[in-house]
């Protein structure tokens, strides 16, 4: 593919394994959930917890919040950021955030475990340079109309300035069903194995927008062969700042989570090949 | 939904069976299989075979070519439907072919189990009308760049004229990715299920354009909820007139309906659903 | 181009001249305009001859509508037909009205002097067929999502079958805005002009889907070297039984003609090339 | 408009002029032209000295280029602003340049008269706060895959800061054509001028691609009620190190902006409207 060294395979059985404390990325099927959100302490541990006792491994939370309107709430920043690493505590489930400013990258890399690159950033390049320098993996986002080159190359400046941890994500792109949100493109997760040896996982919340479509399409994403999924899970989504058309509710995401486990031990068995436990 | 009245459920369990001889679409999970053209008896029967023996439910095959350039290979005609003929009376498959002028619905009718129309056809509505009346099931693609609605509001077209038989076919749509050819949109099986009461299955084949994102796709979309799908297959896919690079040989179909079945009949156990057997 | 042969420029100044029958399309700048369906004789006849006297070359109006759904008004077939040909009487001015169905273009043809294939069925490739084979110019719109490639496809498929005399009609592509109804893609004129030696003209109506944007977008158009333009004009827009909202009343129409006809003779000068005069 | 509260109009007459030294933008048809990268001295002076003497009225020249490949060249930086500031003083055009960096604004501010927002930045957010403090007027391009209503809340984030020169630019769209590199979509002009008093100029290099299709584009621009518009122009486009084949050379631009003046002196008179004189 035009333009990628780094980010391509080196051979076939080549892939890339992250590691993000006990959890490993792109040898399981690992499920990353939280509040689209972090609002406040309470809201933010609750939503912690109950993911952790559904089995989540680990837990998203944004503070820095790309908005269409400058007038919508825009996150908490560092107070947002205190909370997430106080959950973390109390969990253990590292967590992974959002950074939107290149001068933000280096002090936020001391609080989270993952940074995470949004879809509208995908190609903002001096960010990506400067989260190719913070030392933490990187959760890259795919832009909503970009193309598998395009994205493999924003993961190459990350990978260019020495940091080997990036996580792509693909999150739905744009398209004219106006049925949901975006449309989840699933065959990119096995476009992406062709081509790179690094780990994807899927976002069917923001990819779908409707709360009842995100378990059929994690089955799915599983069944593509998907590294994992990044859902939207809150105590009380009646409640949330945003995107609460789309945000689990917590018993709704723990049977979820009992589903995917099942699946995703028998489809080891049914496929005969190496899918790796849930851990 | 806008429009829809015959295609909408009228309830939650509201769910159309659709009998084809001794195959029910709309209950387990169907397989169609068969060359993108016939192209010679020899060819189709041989392929015929291949795919009845490895557990394809139905054959496929093209007769009348929707090409983009009047100087392409436009089919075979009726010549290629007494071939398909010849292939269901020697292997029991049903048989579905794609008509494009409502002048020739009823004597196409007279030869095949399905009629079937193409993407771009999809908002050809004459062509919907008599197919309508046609006193077969029809199988409706969907257009590649169609939103939910306008493709309901296309299968209302023909269930208003008497005809209660359609089945849906996501075949991709038109995106600006291009490492695959079209975008299999999974999340709009689901999607269907929630506003209509139609079988719904899906076209690996022409969405991806990729002979190794065919298995991937299926598995996805059987997890996502599809009644089927639809494959490319060729007995000698270097030699096909058109689609040889997304043709399937004969010995990869045969393995990816092995791991197909193993893995439906898993997901019934471990979703707990009522997922049918392939029948 | 690939594929075109009869669509492509055999040089740098051949350029097809289509006669309707006092009309030149090719040389001038062409207003056709008129109701987007023929409601009744009073409405039809009566904007004829606003059109007429405000200097309209050649009057539209569906007989047969393409409508999303099954239960929207389907125009009126023949007995609006004979309402067209009526209008013409009265008029002088040729008449132009879409066709839909290959069984209808024989004996339509009778009734108009061009037939125009929709943008739903550019890639109805029986109608083209038939079209070309029906001794009447044919005014062939874009499809809403087609490249120039598939369009001029589109016109060999009419060519081939032996009638020259192809009007291509852009008429808006389908993006993700939502202000207008359809992007205008006017880059589309001078592209056909580079390879193509068929007239082209543009709808500034379903493009935009705004009576506001029509005027502006006309002016665009005249500046991009397009042919001509095809408006809808109603002479009760109000009452309109589709696409009221984008229907222009008589008095703004004929406003808008005084200042294109001032500015396409002072382009002329201005750019010290041919324009040809308005006729 | 959704969410627009500066950016929009007051009343019908609502204007915004954006003077930037001797130049108002969003009273008559402004030109700005030049290289789309600083190469070297030699080549931007020469450059800036032709589009001078052909009638331009501001120097564009990029210095910090966002790349899809790391790969790529990316431009010279400071060094290419001292360039640029050079050519400034020798031919008196003002100057501008793209910022890609929150932590580069301030100081580029220092050298350039207007700061760029390039098409990939346009949900940039913390790029839009920063120029929204830099006391410069801001070029902000629209997102390749953004509404208009998008494009207006990332000109809100700019006005909400304190500064109200933001001077809109279209420059094309991500559409299925493939013929061009983009759509260039001018109904977007007029839509614009609907709901907001910004200013807005067209960027036909970019949006098509083909040095063919700028002069066409150009003229529609300014029939459609564009301010102007932004043009790449290279003293030697065979060696340009990015954008050749749309690189005007300068005796095709010099040509185009005579027939530019004669077309928007005609038209004024033509449509009896306020159209400014070219200053």
């Amino acid at each position: 593919m035009h333009g990628i060294k780094l980010a391509a395979k080196r051979d076939e059985n080549h892939r890339t394994l992250i590691r993000v404390k006990d959890v490993s990325i792109g040898e399981g099927f690992v499920v990353i959930a939280g509040p689209c959100s972090v609002e406040n302490e309470v809201q933010t541990i609750k939503t912690a917890i109950h993911v952790k006792e559904a089995g989540a491994d680990m837990l998203r939370g944004g503070v820095f919040k790309p908005r269409t309107s400058p007038y919508s709430f825009q996150g908490l920043g560092l107070k947002g950021l205190k909370i997430l690493a106080k959950a973390r505590e109390v969990t253990g489930l590292p967590i992974v955030t959002e950074v939107m400013d290149p001068r933000d990258v280096m002090w936020i890399a001391e609080y989270v475990d993952v940074l995470q690159i949004g879809t509208r950033n995908m190609q903002n390049f001096s960010l990506l340079k400067e989260v190719g320098r913070a030392g933490k993996p990187v959760l890259l986002k795919r832009g909503m109309n970009s193309t598998l080159s395009e994205w493999l190359n924003c993961a190459e400046y990350i990978l260019a300035e020495g940091n080997p941890d990036v996580i792509l994500c693909e999150r739905g792109i744009r398209t004219f069903e106006t049925y949901t949100r975006n449309t989840l493109d699933l065959s990119i997760v096995p476009s992406v194995k062709e081509v790179s040896h690094l780990p994807i996982i899927v976002d069917p919340s923001h990819a779908t927008g409707r709360l009842s479509l995100i378990e059929p399409m994690s089955f799915a994403a599983l069944a593509a062969g998907a590294d994992g999924i990044i859902v939207e899970v809150h105590c009380n989504p009646c409640e949330a700042l945003c995107d609460k058309d789309q945000s689990m509710p917590p018993e709704m995401f723990l049977e979820m989570m009992r589903r995917l486990k099942r699946l995703h031990s028998c489809m080891g068995r049914a496929l005969e090949v190496n899918i790796n436990e849930v851990h």
